[in-house]
């Protein structure tokens, strides 16, 4: 009789060969939702087989790559003849839980950034309502009794309603006789109502937080009653073509038609990942009525076709921080045209609302007594310190390098990239593991991390992030001045090539770790702090699924402070952008933080420069800076 | 030496041949306006001649049909050598005016209907602001300095953008140093800005008055700093290919496709009217920001895509009395497509917003102690009663006759139409006039009173209806059991053809104003009201330029009451209109009005069929009821 362990409780039960894993888990007291009757509908009994055997018919409602990570409907699975190790999703409050759709669990939700007691208060509300039949005599017309009958049950607000919405109302009212279910946005003043659907509809109500980065964009798809993630999914950004960082998208586009294009080009981004988190979830988008987008300033302009041209010219002014009541159809994304997009506010053209979000992921959000530091690293590097009394924030460009782009084998976080690596001090060649154990295509940031980290400590790169041509490695290959670095070669790449590392590519991605270290030091510096008075530092980014802070803090991209200090919190504009469409609560928050924050301007900071150009050294020119580095007794001196 | 004599003052002076019209106006110390200093641009130095000869350059500015109608520039006309008379346009209050464009001066503005003190209080206002420069340190962005600015000048509210305003705001607010023009709707909690230009552009202030009838519709350009109109035109609703009156446009709509088919219908209707009341008057239709539009709730319905259905199904219940804020981008109107369409407000399925229009042209709106009675005869007949103390209201269906509508050679009030027409009692023979003293085309709503009512004092036509085949006269043409009557023979008909009325358009007349009076009797039975009761009687309708108001009663169409009780007030919706666009004291009057009358369905009430079928003879069954008639001994009896 096969034994099954289910993680992270570690509970085992043994059970007959066939059994279904839903029974299992009842038996062994395990709580998994099947709110559909375990007909493999509602896809909720989501768990992912870690190891072991099993028989399951999990295609249609979970995606390919789910299934080939692992992932099984509970209901759909039956346990076959050797141990199996099962993994059930993550529970948020206590009638929340979220699973992990591809590789992206770099949007986990943390059940400790939560109130304590917390209940989903989502942006928009659904309310089932039974509206009186129209009579000879009152004299009302169909909005009238509509309106009454809200007025009622939500109070005596007044009542709004988008024309394409009062084209429905007759119908909607007559077909389950006055039964409907209405969508809502509550403003202090008045009920927008955005969606009338005959009979009881309150069980589909979903929203999407929405993650714009210069690089990377991604979508979460959340059931709002219970605030629990359905699917994430992240892309590229399909403006990279047009520039890969901010600077190069605002000279883009300059022309009309060009601003256009980059605003389509996103809006195919989003609706396209719209689409992925819906299918295979017996999700429409239609039924999809609000989103929560986080972005900085740029992509927040060119998302709504804003000119994003005096953002990169003195004094560096957009035309909007935060942004007015939105519709999809306003804005082009493809959910129910009348549902409610709600921007997250900016602080300024270079701090925009994925620092707002992620600053929800920390305890500076919850208006600590604490000095904390928040470092979002991404295509641009944002920073923010402060606490309940004050709160600063800066930005420097670091580059697309650490979420895989300017990066010849770069990726995303995906299925394929090379998320650990490790390098032989003697053979100089690379040890890696790929995320989803697959045959590598590139590598990820944190991967990166690890391997320039790697590569350095062991000596086969030097400070200035040259490869070492005087010891030999099959892994390097000098052609002429430059030379590369082979983390796997052809016949073990997914591509048919092999996966490298250029040393342009190490000098992108020092340049980038420059960029962070160097705004981080000059920003305590004009705060007229030190290191030490920082209580926490909370590090967001899309490296990967985890980020090395040891080996982040050997090749100098953060300072070298008690590793207990860090936190590393991932895609936090996302989750940031997740917490606000769950909780209004959350919603305030954010807008309080933008409104308090005082923005630092470095590039007229002339000191910025020269911290910048001492940090182009890996860890950095001063090495007393970096104490732990300092102690293995590492050559610093630039050899090549 | 020609005298030139000036209308309505009398003033005459006398110039030498060739001196410029505006000139001679200025010595006669006539005041008419010409900022473009006589450039022949400006084109507000309209007047009209009435006789004589002058030498004239004004196409181009004004319409050939205006021309045609003897309107000139005053600037482009120079005096020839016979007596000329001159009509100065009317003036509205002390820097008002307008002029009648085509033939529609059933839309004049009357003096008396506005209050004493007045001045233009328009939906939407224009202000020219100083917007301060960018600056590094103050952290706000564009609209952040705009919504300042605005709420310095305005007041603190909170002030709010539509997206594709804000999509300009950046190079608006650079292109002339700042300063800008917005155009703004101020509620009582926010602004509502709907357009930002760049510079001054205060001038260029105009919007349109809207009347959606279901046989005609008209358009009132307005230039709102003064709330001077500029331009009126009419058309036939081109919905009447899909049938004459509102329940067969109902039944039409029944399906989706056919509902789209009738809203696409009107706007073409509209947005053609909007081209012609901008073109020669150096106004583009995306210059006009405001829209008021009065029309009865079943073509508000269908402009606005509504399913109509449910007016017509007991218990007669429409989706909306009142509109939302909608904007000209929501409705389809060509005009800016962010600018405010303000529909009036319903009372009930068949009393809409171009009654609610009509009333702010009677006394009943201003409050008046006296019981008055307003009758608005369009294809519905729509009729209110009260005072300050109450109203009731009531509609009947009439038919589209007086408007032209199923009447074979029916036209509406435009040039060709014969307006005024006599019967010879020996010959039988019709004298007429048409408008514009052009060869006919047709019949107005006027002269087929006045013909209907001739016809019957002469004894040319029974009570019935029925022509006098017993006497000859070459104008009767007897075909087996029909005849016709011929007002103008083929010779002198501007379509080749004669133009004559059947016994079916007679019998179409006669259901008409037999629906109207036994609506008006019906009414005063349910208030409890005698005719005596009354104090004043305001006429609506769209007859023509004038309503012979002793012929109505000869026929039977309104009752047999001192004449002097009696107002015709032409097209009301349409004036109402424009006093909502130029004033919000008259949108709040409308407002309350619409919100104190309580409605009163003819439908159920058993006693109406006998009303109407007792008012199917000229002038009723019971001639007891019109001593005026019964007075000149015409034989009641019913002969053919």
């Amino acid at each position: 009789m096969p034994n099954v362990t289910f993680q992270p409780s570690g509970k085992t039960i043994y059970v007959p060969t066939g059994t279904e894993l839903l029974d299992t888990a009842r038996k062994a007291r395990i709580e998994i939702e099947s709110p559909c009757g375990g007909k493999g509908r509602c896809g909720k009994c989501i768990v992912r087989i870690t190891s072991g055997n099993v028989d399951s018919d999990s295609l249609g409602l979970l995606s390919t790559s789910a299934v080939e990570q692992g992932f099984v409907l509970a209901c759909k699975t039956k346990i076959l003849d050797v141990p199996v190790t099962v993994e059930i999703p993550e529970q948020i409050g206590k009638d929340g839980g979220q699973f992990i759709d591809e590789t992206d669990d770099t949007c986990l939700v943390r059940e400790d950034i939560l109130p304590e007691t917390w209940q989903p208060d989502p942006l928009t509300n659904k309310y089932v309502l039974e509206v009186p039949k129209p009579q000879l005599e009152d004299g009302l017309s169909d909005l009238d009794r509509l309106t009454r009958t809200i007025q009622q049950h939500q109070g005596k607000k007044d009542v709004i309603y988008p024309l394409p919405i009062i084209r429905q109302a007759a119908e909607a009212l007559r077909k389950e006789n006055g039964k409907v279910t209405v969508s809502l946005v509550e403003t202090p003043t008045y009920f927008h109502v955005f969606a009338i659907e005959p009979g009881d509809r309150s069980a589909r109500h979903f929203g999407i937080a929405v993650d714009v980065g210069t690089t990377t964009v991604a979508v979460q798809l959340v059931f709002l009653p219970t605030a629990k993630v359905v699917a994430t999914r992240t892309a590229y950004n399909d403006q990279i073509d047009c520039g890969l960082d901010i600077i190069s998208r605002i000279n883009y586009a300059r022309k009309p038609e060009r601003l256009e294009e980059l605003r389509t080009r996103i809006l195919n981004t989003i609706n396209n990942l719209v689409e992925q988190v819906c299918s295979g979830h017996d999700v429409e988008p239609k039924e999809i009525g609000s989103a929560v987008i986080g972005g900085n300033t740029t992509m927040i302009h060119l998302l709504l076709g804003l000119p994003p041209e005096y953002i990169r010219l003195e004094p560096y002014t957009p035309t909007i921080l935060e942004a007015p009541y939105l519709t999809a159809e306003d804005v082009g994304i493809a959910i129910h045209p009348q549902s409610w997009i709600y921007i997250s506010p900016a602080v300024g053209s270079y701090v925009g609302g994925d620092i707002t979000s992620g600053l929800l992921c920390t305890d500076i959000a919850k208006g600590s007594e604490d000095v904390n530091l928040f470092i979002d690293i991404g295509t641009n590097g944002e920073l923010v310190i402060g606490n309940r009394d004050f709160l600063m924030t800066c930005a420097c460009s670091a580059g697309p390098a650490f979420e895989g782009g300017g990066i010849e084998n770069g990726m995303r976080a995906a299925v394929g990239a090379i998320e650990k690596v490790g390098v032989d001090p003697v053979t100089g060649v690379a040890s890696y593991q790929t995320i989803g154990n697959v045959k590598p295509r590139g590598i990820c940031g944190s991967g990166m991390i690890l391997l320039l980290a790697d590569l350095f400590l062991t000596g086969w790169i030097d400070p200035a992030g040259k490869l070492n041509r005087t010891k030999k490695s099959p892994a390097i290959q000098v052609n002429g001045r430059q030379a590369r670095y082979i983390i796997a070669p052809a016949e073990e790449s997914a591509t048919g090539k092999p996966i490298t590392i250029s040393e342009i590519d190490i000098e992108n991605i020092i340049r980038a770790k420059a960029a962070i270290y160097s705004a981080c030091a000059l920003m305590l510096e004009q705060v007229g702090l030190g290191f030490d008075d920082i209580a926490n530092i909370y590090i967001a980014g899309g490296f990967g699924r985890f980020l090395d802070i040891e080996k982040a803090i050997m090749i100098g991209l953060i300072p070298d402070l008690p590793r207990e200090k860090y936190h590393y919190i991932g895609n936090s504009s996302l989750m940031g952008a997740y917490l606000v469409l769950v909780s209004r609560e959350f919603k305030q928050r954010q807008l309080e933080l933008a409104q308090r924050m005082t923005y630092i301007e470095l590039n007229t900071a002339p000191a910025y420069m020269d911290q910048y150009t001492g940090a182009l050294f890996l860890p950095h020119t001063d090495i007393s800076r970096f104490p732990s580095v300092n102690a293995l007794g590492i050559e610093s001196e630039v050899k090549c």
